[in-house]
């Protein structure tokens, strides 16, 4: 059982109306009671639970720290699963600092990342694969992967996973018949049928795989670098890429102050796009590090769009660049199409073993080409939200699927080569708690721990 | 009357455990009774005022947009005074995006910058003055700028402001009465109650205008720039400044990219320090750049701290540098004063007429004797909060008191040369309108709008 009361900052940092720290744990109510003065001096026990109410939050010496609305959630029915208090208060570093710092006085301790969502997941409120789902709606850059994360908190990961592990359960029991009344049960038609129920799961197993690397693009977005000249245009494309959804996106915190990072949508899946604009500035003496950094660029990539303008003549400079790329997946765009071109596309179609496509940057012409390019490249094609009912999209998820997959196939094996059912049984229950690692049903304290500790704090 | 609805988002941008969509006015039940699931299907119209609900929020084509937690608050008990709901849903961009873009859909408008507090005001629940101080406590950088916020938001302000009016009410009182009956009040005695009234009014408008100069500096800080040459050690006096308040100040978004800004804390008061970094880089060719910048941040700082290395010998280049800075409230730093010193601080002080310290800025020594040194030249000294009962800290506040006070000066002026009293009465009443200003009694809407355009989205 947890014992310890524990609180965090739930919402984002920065100036704002309003912030909420949040405390859950069985001293919830003792340390707001403490602390709140509501204007009828009713205290917080006696607050019904599932209301929101009005108050003034006290610091120990008395002082008043600031005017707050507190909700009441009381256990089980609470986020967490137990007692609950949010404290609604105005979003200023100096308000929000007090009135965690007076509640981490009274023996509360500071909730680790993620821990609120870990305490749903120990209290039954949601499985792994949920809580999981929970930090990719938050982290969510597009619609689409929003859409993903949102089937995957409701559980439909889950279900399908528990479906899986229940036909594995029952081959187990068949098995454990066979062993214990081996002359009834241990014949050819009962392999036989154990194997197709294993071919079974194994479909089940492969159609979900089959999702994960769309999902994973989804989830997490193609790393793209924009690479050329000075002044073929880079920013325009990039512009030209993001559209109106611009605004919205460079509004949030986390992006590096070094390299300027967009995140960007391309008909649901997110491009992170990093702009080598420094490497322009390095063109003098530092020439070195540029073409240092530009690789490093390159080298952590999902994929190369270089940049070439079309009305310049094809230089020495071009080849090295293409050189560095060519280990990569890329796309030659020759841009500002609507100036009369120097290059011949055909002709760098000859010098490049990649797609060539002519746009205008400025004009936004061949923006649309562009995009099916890149997301026929990474087999993505045109996505329809509804396809993604159920979609792997967690790296963790993907890897213990594969690990099932891999003892289902040596169980199978096993099976038709005659092997001894109890050993038999060894893969099958091996791949039983893979999946199970999904749901989180068999999986170690510590990598729960490990697994939690990357969500956000507050949450 | 105010007859449309409006959105927006109440917290801070960025990844987060919860966010909040605050919508107000008539609308805000249809709107939000349209959009949102509870898993008893109550509609939002038969859930009680002050509650906070579960359920889900569905877009217009009846997709699950998130998870969510509503809270209702229903006209006259509200922040705004209207009815209110929020809409507590995951942190994410993509979420909180399609929440608030869903609900503006709905015929409701996008709320300006401070229209929820605009309301507020509007509707009675606040007055001007305490409606600024929301707004500060958002901002305050320090506890205690947070604390004459927090007395200004409980409406101390107002309330000395509203005594003087008064007391002003009654002096134009008496005239009117002089003036109706002539013969019976229009005595020496009665002049000289009136002057010795005024006299009050002016003690107590003096009183306030006192606390101006402090409360300015406590709101918005003493803005500082550290100059020096490279290697002086001006990044370890900022650290040694900045002490373990550091780290949640940097943690707020906001700070230009360009220049280097960091808020702290000496004493209660903010120091808002700019970095003066980028000078060092631009020693090279673009040397006349660096200048011109350096020229630029010392024009616009309340304070420069000029940092020298004691170790190093005294240059032309110093000299330069000190002429830069004669017109400004400026400290002399004589930095490695636990280092062999080859800088002489008797020597140094007969070249400059202004205060020089030593300090070990890696060591720590001399910071406290440099923070008084900053609070004495600004003559803060020993800030206790209890001193700030009533502090006035809005520029808006000082010049509208100091109108206020060269009428009263009139007046008084007036009734001693006996001037017709109708005519003293003018200067009265603009006093009197001037007062009206800072709690919002007079001004007009124009004005008010624009006060309230400086606040924050969702406030």
């Amino acid at each position: 059982m947890i014992e310890d009361t524990i609180a965090a900052i739930g919402t984002a940092l920065g100036q704002s109306g309003i912030a909420i720290v949040r405390v859950s744990g069985p001293k919830s109510l003792d340390v707001i009671d403490e602390h709140l003065k509501t204007p009828r001096n009713t205290s917080i026990y006696d607050l019904d639970k599932n209301t929101i109410n009005y108050g003034h939050f006290y610091s120990k010496s008395g002082e008043v720290i600031d005017e707050v609305l507190v909700s009441v959630f009381k256990a089980p029915y609470s986020y967490t699963g137990e007692d609950v208090i949010e404290v609604n208060c105005h979003g200023g570093q100096i308000p929000i600092k007090k009135i965690l710092t007076t509640i981490l006085d009274s023996e509360i301790r500071l909730a680790e990342p993620g821990e609120f969502t870990k305490r749903a997941f120990l209290n039954g409120k949601l499985d792994l694969s949920q809580a999981e789902a929970v930090m990719d709606l938050i982290s969510a850059k597009t619609d689409l992967s929003h859409n993903v994360a949102n089937k995957q908190a409701a559980g439909q990961v889950s279900h399908e996973i528990n479906i899986v592990r229940d036909k594995l359960l029952e081959v187990l029991a068949n098995i454990e018949a066979t062993i214990d009344y081996p002359d009834e049960f241990f014949d050819d038609i009962s392999v036989d049928k154990m194997v197709e129920k294993l071919q079974n799961v194994k479909e089940s197993i492969n159609k979900l795989l089959k999702t994960a690397s769309t999902g994973k693009l989804v989830r997490e977005g193609i790393k793209t670098v924009i690479i050329g000249e000075p002044n073929v245009g880079k920013s325009s494309l990039l512009n030209a890429l993001t559209k109106e959804d611009r605004a919205i996106v460079t509004d949030v915190p986390g992006t590096t102050r070094d390299v300027l990072q967009e995140n960007i949508n391309v008909r649901g899946v997110p491009l992170v796009i990093l702009d080598t604009a420094g490497i322009r500035e390095t063109k003098d003496k530092v020439e070195k590090i540029g073409v240092e950094r530009t690789k490093e660029y390159i080298n952590t990539s999902d994929l190369v769009l270089y940049v070439l303008d079309g009305s310049q003549n094809w230089t020495k400079e071009n080849e090295l660049i293409l050189n560095l790329i060519k280990n990569k997946p890329r796309i030659v765009i020759v841009n500002k199409s609507d100036l009369s071109s120097k290059m011949d596309k055909k002709d760098i179609k000859n010098k490049v073993d990649c797609k060539v496509l002519s746009v205008s940057a400025e004009k936004r012409l061949g923006i649309e080409t562009l995009e099916e390019t890149i997301l026929n490249l990474f087999e993505i094609g045109d996505i329809n939200d509804n396809t993604f009912d159920v979609t792997i999209s967690n790296l963790r998820h993907e890897l213990a699927l594969k690990e099932a997959l891999k003892h289902i196939n040596e169980s199978i094996n096993g099976l038709k080569h005659q092997n001894p059912v109890d050993i038999v049984s060894i893969d099958i229950r091996e791949a039983w708690q893979y999946l199970g690692k999904i749901t989180g049903d068999s999986l170690s304290r510590n990598l729960i721990d490990e697994i939690f500790s990357r969500f956000c704090l507050g949450k």
